[in-house]
C-alpha cells in the first residue's frame, strides 16, 4: 500500500492468511465480527475492516504489526468501540486489532498512587479492582471506555476540572511501534525531565503512531467526604459567572456541570424530574468533611450573588445519585424527546471568560435553525456539548447540523478555543484541526507520523488525511 | 556541517557575517560575550560559541534560524544561563541565541487563569507583573530562571507536589522550527484533544527541536491563607513515612521538603541556625484559613505518629520566611562548609514507596566515600538532590563523585525511577537516558529530532549524541 491509498486486495489477503496461520480463531473474517469492529458511536458509515484480530498479549500485538508491516496493510487499534469521531473506521481497509482481551491489572502500587494496566481494562473495571485500596481513578468520560482508548483520544469528562485529563494522568506507556518494536515511554517516577515526552506524544495520537499495550496511571485517595449540589439560574450567563468566580477563588470544586433550560425541560418531560426551569449547575465537592462543608457554603454564597435559586444539597450517596440523575439522563431525555433520532455531538472548549458569549450565540443559532438539541457542559473547563437530535430520514437536517457545528467551531476558534475538548479529531475534525493550529503545526504532526510510521499503516486517515 | 560533526569554520564565518549584516550590534563575537554564553551552572568546560545574537522578537529568531539553516551552523537558545546539565554549551560550536531581551508579558487573562509571555521573562518578573491580579505562577526551581529555559528543561521545584511541573502548566507555545517557520502548538483552551501534543513534545526538548518564542502558562489564585511548618525526625525513614502518609490521605500539601541531619548540622554551623539535629521536614499549606488549619493539624498528628518533634508553625510572612531559611540556605551552608569547593548536584526521582530505601542506601554510600555533601529533597514527589562538595584541585574527588552519582542513578532506575527529576539530560545524563528508557525509546527521540531538524542545527549533542 502506498502511503495514503487503499490497501491493495492481494496484500490484504496475504496478510490475513499470515494472521490466520498465526492466530487461528483469534483472527476472524466473518462479516458480523468485521461489522461490529467497523462502526463506533460516530455517524460515519464506511466498509468494515478486512479482518479482526484479538490480541491477548503485547507479543500478539508485535506479531500483528510485523505481519501488517510486511504487507503494508493498515492496523486500527480497537478497545470497546465507544469513540465518537470515527477513530475506529477502516477508511483505508486493513485489520482491526482488538485489545479488549488484554484486560489485566498488572500492578497496583497503592503507596505511590499508581496503577499499571493493559489497554483493554475499562475505567469501571479499574475502579472495581482498586476499591479495596481506598483509591480511585477519577477520569470519567461517561461511557465505560477502555483505558487504552481513553489514552489514545486524550479523554476527560466531568472530573477533569479537579483531576485533569488523560494528559495529566498517564505516567508512562508501553507502546508497540509501527515496525513491531516494544518501547517504554517513561518510568513510575512522578516527574521526570528525561528527554522528549513520548508519553504525551502518544496520549491523544489516536492509534496513528503505535499501539498502546500498557498504561501506568495516577490514582487518587477516595475523598473522605463528598457532597453534591444543584442550583438553578435565571440564564446561562449567571451560571457561567458563578463558575468563573468559583474557579477564581481557588475553590477546588471536583465537578461543575451545566444543563441549559431547554435540556431541563426535556428532563422534566421525559425523565419525569421536577427541576426548576432555568440554567442548572450540578456540582460536587471532594475533601475532608470540614473542607467540603466550607467549599459548599462558599459556593452557595457565590450562587446567591448571581440569582441562583432552588439550591439543593446532598451528602449521602443516595441523595447524590438523585441529584446527579439530571446530568446522567440528559442524553437519554434528549433522545427520547425525538423518538428514532440520531445524535450528533459537538465538543468545543473555550477559555472560560468567553464561555458565556460562546454559549449564548450558539444557543441562539441552534434555536433559530429549528433543530432540536440538548446542551450539557463541563463548564469549569470551558468545554460543552450540543447534542443535535436529527431525523435520520431528513438528510437536510444533517446538513443543517453540520453547518451549525461549523459555525460553533469557528466561533470557539475565534475565542482562542479548540475544536475538540475531549473527543479527538478522528475523521470529523480534520479540517478544523488545520484551522485551529494552522497548516504549520499539522505539517509538523505529519512529519512526525511519517518518521515513526513510514509505511503509513497505523490507523491511516485519522487526525489528518493519509 | 554534517549531522553530528563540528561546524566547519568557513560556514561559521559566513553565517556570522550574514548575522552581523542583519543584526548589527545585536550580534557579538567578543570573547567576553561568547564566554558569558559558553558556560552554565554545570561543571563542563568547552569552547564558547562562535557568536552571540540577541533576539528581540520572534522575527529575529526566524532570521537567525534561516541564516543558520542556510549555513548549517548550530543554534543554542540561551535564557539566563541557570541550567545545570550543560544545556547551553557549544559542544559543536555555533551561535548562542540569547532571548533574554524577549521579556514582555504579552497578555494576562486573569479570569481564565492564563498568561502569555515571551521566553526571556523570568519567573520572578512574571510574579511581579501579575501581583495586582491576586494570581501567581507557582513553579519555583530555586534560581530566577527564564520561563523559556524552564519550559525547555521541564523544570519544577518545591511547589510541584501540589501544582505540578512545567509539563502540567504550559498550555501552548509559539515555536520557531529549525527551518525558520513559526508554529503554534495549542490554544488557550484548558483542555484539548486536537491532534498530537506538540506543546508537551517541546516542553523538555532542551532547545533541540526549535526555539520557544511565546509561552502560555496556567496561573493560580494566591491562597487566602498560607502556613508553614518544620518538624524534626529521628531519621530519614520516619520523615519519608510521614510524607507518604500525608500524600496517601489526600492532604493537598503545597510543599514538603526534606533536609538530612548532615545538612542540618551545616546549617547550624555556617548559617547560624539553631535547628534540632535530625532529619527535617519543611512544609507549606495553601488554602482557606480553615482548610490550612485543618491540614496543618492532620500533618502534626501524622508527624507525631512517626516520632516527629520540635514542631514549629508559622502563619505570618515573616515567620514563614524564618522557617524556610533553612531550606533556602542549604546550598550556601553546604558551599561554605568547604570554602572554594565546586558543587555537583544529583537529580534522581523515584516512586515515593522506594524513597526511604533509595536515600538510606545512597547516604551510606556517600558517607563511606568521605566526600562531603548536602542533601535536600522534594520528597512529596520522590525527587532529591545530593550536592557533592568537591575540592576542584583534587581530580580524584570528581571521579569519586561521578562514581557515586552513577550508583545513585542505577539505584533509582532499579526502583522504577528516573535519572533526572527536573534538571534535564543536557550533556551529563545522555548515557543514563539510554539506561532508563532503553535504546528503543531514545531511537524514537532521534527519529523525531532527525525529522524536525534534518540538518541537526538545533542545540546538537544534547539529550543524545549528535
Amino acid at each position: 500500500m502506498a502511503y495514503g491509498k487503499q490497501a491493495d486486495q492481494d496484500s490484504s489477503k496475504a496478510a490475513i492468511r499470515a494472521l490466520s496461520d498465526n492466530f487461528g480463531e483469534k483472527c476472524s473474517t466473518t462479516l458480523v465480527m468485521r461489522e461490529q469492529h467497523g462502526r463506533d458511536e460516530s455517524s460515519f458509515t464506511v466498509p468494515p475492516p478486512d479482518a479482526v484480530v484479538f490480541a491477548e498479549s503485547t507479543q500478539d500485538v508485535v506479531d500483528v504489526l510485523k505481519v501488517c508491516a510486511t504487507y503494508s496493510v493498515p492496523v486500527i487499534p480497537f478497545g470497546v468501540g465507544s469513540s465518537l469521531e470515527g477513530h475506529l473506521l477502516a477508511v483505508h481497509g486493513g485489520i482491526s486489532l482488538d485489545v479488549s482481551r488484554m484486560n489485566k491489572i498488572l500492578a497496583i502500587h497503592a503507596e505511590d498512587l499508581t496503577v499499571t494496566v493493559q489497554p483493554g481494562v475499562t475505567r469501571k473495571a479499574l475502579n472495581e479492582a482498586i476499591k479495596h485500596t481506598g483509591l480511585f481513578f477519577p477520569i470519567d468520560p461517561g461511557a465505560d471506555a477502555s483505558l487504552g482508548g481513553m489514552t489514545a483520544t486524550r479523554a476527560s469528562g466531568t472530573n477533569a476540572v479537579r483531576y485533569g485529563t488523560m494528559r495529566e494522568n498517564v505516567l508512562a506507556l508501553e507502546v508497540v511501534t509501527a515496525n513491531g518494536e516494544i518501547i517504554r515511554t517513561g518510568t513510575r517516577a512522578k516527574k521526570s525531565s528525561a528527554g522528549y515526552d513520548l508519553t504525551r506524544l502518544m496520549v491523544g495520537s489516536e492509534g496513528t503512531l503505535g499501539v498502546i499495550t500498557e498504561i501506568t496511571l495516577k490514582i487518587y485517595p477516595l475523598p473522605e467526604a463528598i457532597s453534591a449540589a444543584v442550583c438553578s439560574f435565571p440564564n446561562i450567563e449567571a451560571a457561567v459567572r458563578t463558575t468563573i468566580q468559583i474557579i477564581q477563588m481557588g475553590i477546588p470544586i471536583a465537578r461543575v456541570e451545566l444543563i441549559d433550560v431547554n435540556t431541563v425541560r426535556m428532563l422534566n418531560k421525559y425523565a419525569k424530574l421536577n427541576l426548576h426551569e432555568g440554567a442548572m449547575l450540578l456540582m460536587e465537592f471532594h475533601g475532608s468533611p470540614t473542607a467540603v462543608k466550607e467549599q459548599a457554603e462558599s459556593v452557595q454564597g457565590i450562587s446567591a450573588e448571581h440569582q441562583g435559586q432552588a439550591f439543593e444539597w446532598a451528602t449521602t450517596p443516595e441523595e447524590r445519585t438523585r441529584l446527579w440523575t439530571a446530568r446522567h439522563n440528559a442524553y437519554f431525555a434528549g433522545v427520547q424527546s425525538r423518538p428514532g433520532c440520531k445524535v450528533i455531538s459537538t465538543d468545543t472548549c473555550v477559555p472560560i471568560s468567553r464561555l458565556a458569549d460562546c454559549l449564548l450565540e450558539s444557543v441562539a443559532e441552534v434555536d433559530a435553525s429549528g433543530i432540536p438539541y440538548f446542551l450539557v457542559g463541563h463548564v469549569g473547563d470551558g468545554n460543552f456539548h450540543f447534542g443535535y437530535l436529527l431525523d435520520p430520514n431528513v438528510p437536510a437536517e444533517r446538513d443543517t447540523a453540520e453547518g451549525l457545528n461549523h459555525k460553533l467551531v469557528r466561533r470557539a476558534l475565534s475565542m482562542q478555543g479548540t475544536c475538540t475538548g475531549e473527543h479527538g479529531v478522528g475523521l470529523h475534525k480534520m479540517s478544523f484541526l488545520i484551522e485551529e493550529t494552522g497548516a504549520g503545526a499539522v505539517n509538523i504532526m505529519r512529519i512526525i507520523k511519517k518518521a515513526l510510521d513510514p509505511q503509513g499503516i497505523m490507523n491511516p486517515g485519522k487526525i489528518f488525511a493519509a
